[in-house]
C-alpha cells in the first residue's frame, strides 16, 4: 500500500518482474478491497499471489514511533512479520522509510556484531556499477558504525554486484590522511587492519561516479546529500540537452539522427534502474522502492531482493561478520560482546 | 606560483581577463626569473603588470602551519601582505587551499561577526545559478557558523549573481522539521527569525541542481562532497554520451549535426566557467582557482575577483552583517561581544 501510486504500481511491478522472476510468489499485504479488483486483471500476478487483508496503512506522514505503536495490523507491519516468521523470504516497500526502518529493526532485529542498520543502494558509474551507504538511516555516525557499514557494504557488493573482492573506500573531503573529521580518520584507521577488506582509503565526491571503489561508505547525512546531488546534476544535464537540441533546426536534425544513442545514455542513467535500496544489517532482506516510483522502478527493486535471496546474502553476510568478529567464548556466566571484542 | 601549470596558466588567464576588464592591474608575485621571460612573450599582461619577487613557494604539500612559520617570502603569503596593506585590492591563487586559508586568516583577520570564513563558489542550475557553502574550510560546524555562513552567502549572492533578495536554504536530508543533525535544526530556527534573510528551509542534494534557492547552505564536510559529487556526475554523463555517439553510424550522423548543441550543454557545464571560489567572512578579496586549472579557468577567477570588487562586496557584506548585528555599546569599560550579542 506504499508509495505514490500504490497499490496499482506494485502490481504492476510484481507483474514485470515475473517475467525475469518467474520462481517469484508474491504475498500482497493490504486491503483486500483495493487489491483484489486489481488482481483479478493480471493472471500471471493473480496466479502467483496470495492476498493478505491489513486493515492499516502507514502513510508518508506517519512518524516512526506512531508506525511502532499503532501500525500493528498495517500492511508494512505484517509484511515485515511474514519475513520474521519464515514465511516470506523478503519483504520490499515502497512506504514510508523511516517507518520500514523502525518497524525492520524492532521485529527482524540486527544481526550480530551490527549496531545500527543502514540503506544502501548501488549507482551506475564509469566502470560499472557501485555500492554507495548509509543513505541516510544514520545521520550522526561514529567510527564503528562506519566500520560496519564497510563490512556490510562489501557482503552487498559481492552478492548483487558479483565482485569477488570489492574495493571499499571511505568518503571524505581529501585523500590525505589528516582530512576529515575523526570518526571517518579513526574508521580509515581500522579498515586498514580489518581482514578480509580490501580497503583503498579515502575517496571524494567525485570518485562516486568515476568507480573509484566498489563500495563507498559515509555516515547518512553525506550520503544521502551525495545520492540526491548526483541525482540532481543527471537532471540538470538531461534538462540542458533537451533545450539544446530544440534550440536550431541543425540540431533537431541531429536529434533525429541521434535519439537512439540519446535514449541509450537516458536508460544507463535512469533512477529508475537503480531503484531498490536495501536495509542492511537485520535478520532478513529488506528493500526499499522509491516512493514516487513507477511499475518499472518497483519491479527493479523486486528484482534486487531476489538477487540478495538467490546470492545468499544473508548467510554471506554472516559469514563475513564472523570472519571479522569471530564469537569470542566468554568465561562461565560473562556473556562475551559480539561487538566490541 | 600556484597550482599544476604556474607561473605560464596564471599569465595566460590574466591575458584573457585583461580583455573583459581592461581596467585590471596585476601585482604578479612569484620567482622573478620564471615570470619576466614569460611576460616578455605578452605584451597586454607586461603593460597592466608589476612582478613582485618571492624566493620562497607554498607547494601543494605544504601544511598551513608550515606555510604560517616558514612561508613568510612566499609568493602566497606576499600577495595577502598587499590585500593587507591595501596596495591590492584583491587576491586571487591556484595554490594550495589549506595554505591560503590559514595564511588569509592570519594576515587580513575575519570580519567583526564573523568567527570562520568559509569558502564559496557558485554553481550552474535548472534556473540559471546559484552559490554553495561552505565547501571544505570548516568540517564540522555548529549552528552559529552555518548562520553565518548563511549572512556571508546572501552578501555573495547579491554582489556576483546580482540577485536583489537572494533566497536561502540549509542543506539537509529530508525538507521535514524534525529531519537532519542538531546543528542544521537550530541555525534553520535562527535563520526563520533572522532580519534581512529571505530563509526558504531545508533543501536537500537534488535541490541544488534544480535552483530551488540562490544561496544553499551546509558545513564543509557535505559542501565538498556535494559539489565533487555534481562533478563527477556530469563528467559520467558526458563520459556516457561520448560512449553513445561513437557507437552506431546513426549516432555518428547525428553527432555531426548536433555537434554546435551539445558543444553549447559541455560548456554550460564547463568547470572552468565556475572555476573561482571566494574565501568569504576576511577583511579582504580572495579568490581561491582550481589547482588543476587552465588559463581559461583562471581568467574567470579573476572575473569574480573583479566582480567582487566592483560591485563592492566587502561593504555590502559589512552593512548586512552590522544591520543583523548591530554592534551593541556596553557599559564603559566593558566589551560588546560582537558575535553572541
Amino acid at each position: 500500500m506504499g508509495g505514490d501510486h500504490a497499490p496499482e504500481m506494485v502490481l504492476r511491478g510484481a507483474e514485470i518482474a515475473l517475467v525475469r522472476f518467474p520462481q517469484l510468489r508474491f504475498q500482497l499485504f493490504g486491503q483486500e478491497g483495493a487489491l483484489q479488483p486489481l488482481l483479478d486483471t493480471m493472471p500471471t500476478v493473480k496466479a502467483a499471489s496470495t492476498i493478505h487483508h491489513a486493515p492499516d496503512v502507514i502513510t508518508g506522514d506517519t512518524k516512526p514511533s506512531a508506525a511502532l505503536r499503532t501500525g500493528k495490523r498495517s500492511s508494512m507491519r505484517l509484511a515485515i512479520d511474514a519475513v520474521a516468521d519464515g514465511s516470506a523470504d523478503c519483504v520490499v516497500s515502497a512506504g514510508n522509510t523511516g517507518a520500514l526502518m523502525a518497524l525492520a529493526k524492532i521485529v527482524l532485529k540486527t544481526m550480530p556484531g551490527i549496531d545500527r542498520p543502514a540503506i544502501a543502494t548501488f549507482l551506475p558509474t564509469q566502470r560499472g556499477e557501485s555500492v554507495l551507504l548509509d543513505l541516510g538511516a544514520n545521520v550522526e555516525c561514529d567510527a564503528e558504525n562506519l566500520v560496519q557499514f564497510a563490512l556490510m557494504g562489501d557482503a552487498f557488493a559481492r552478492a548483487v554486484l558479483g565482485v569477488t573482492k570489492p574495493l571499499i573506500g571511505l568518503l571524505n573531503v581529501g585523500s590525505e590522511d589528516l582530512k576529515g573529521v575523526d570518526s571517518v580518520r579513526e574508521a580509515a584507521a581500522r579498515l586498514k587492519d580489518t581482514p578480509g577488506i580490501c580497503f583503498h582509503g579515502f575517496v571524494e565526491g567525485d570518485d562516486i561516479a568515476a568507480g573509484t571503489v566498489d563500495v563507498v561508505v559515509t555516515d547518512g547525512f553525506s550520503g544521502n546529500i551525495a545520492l540526491k546531488t548526483a541525482e540532481g546534476t543527471a537532471k540538470l544535464y538531461s534538462h540542458f540537452l533537451r533545450a539544446a537540441f530544440t534550440n536550431s533546426v541543425m540540431a533537431k536534425i541531429g536529434y533525429f539522427f541521434a535519439k537512439g544513442a540519446l535514449d541509450r545514455v537516458k536508460e544507463r542513467l535512469d533512477p529508475r534502474r537503480y531503484n531498490g535500496a536495501m536495509l542492511l544489517g537485520l535478520n532478513g532482506i529488506v528493500v526499499k522502492s522509491h516512493g514516487g516510483s513507477d511499475a518499472v522502478g518497483f519491479a527493479n527493486a523486486v528484482g534486487v531482493a531476489a538477487d540478495l535471496i538467490i546470492n545468499g546474502f544473508l548467510e554471506r553476510i554472516r559469514e563475513e561478520l564472523a570472519l571479522v568478529r569471530p564469537p569470542v567464548e566468554g568465561p562461565a556466566g560473562t556473556p562475551a560482546d559480539p561487538v566490541t571484542t
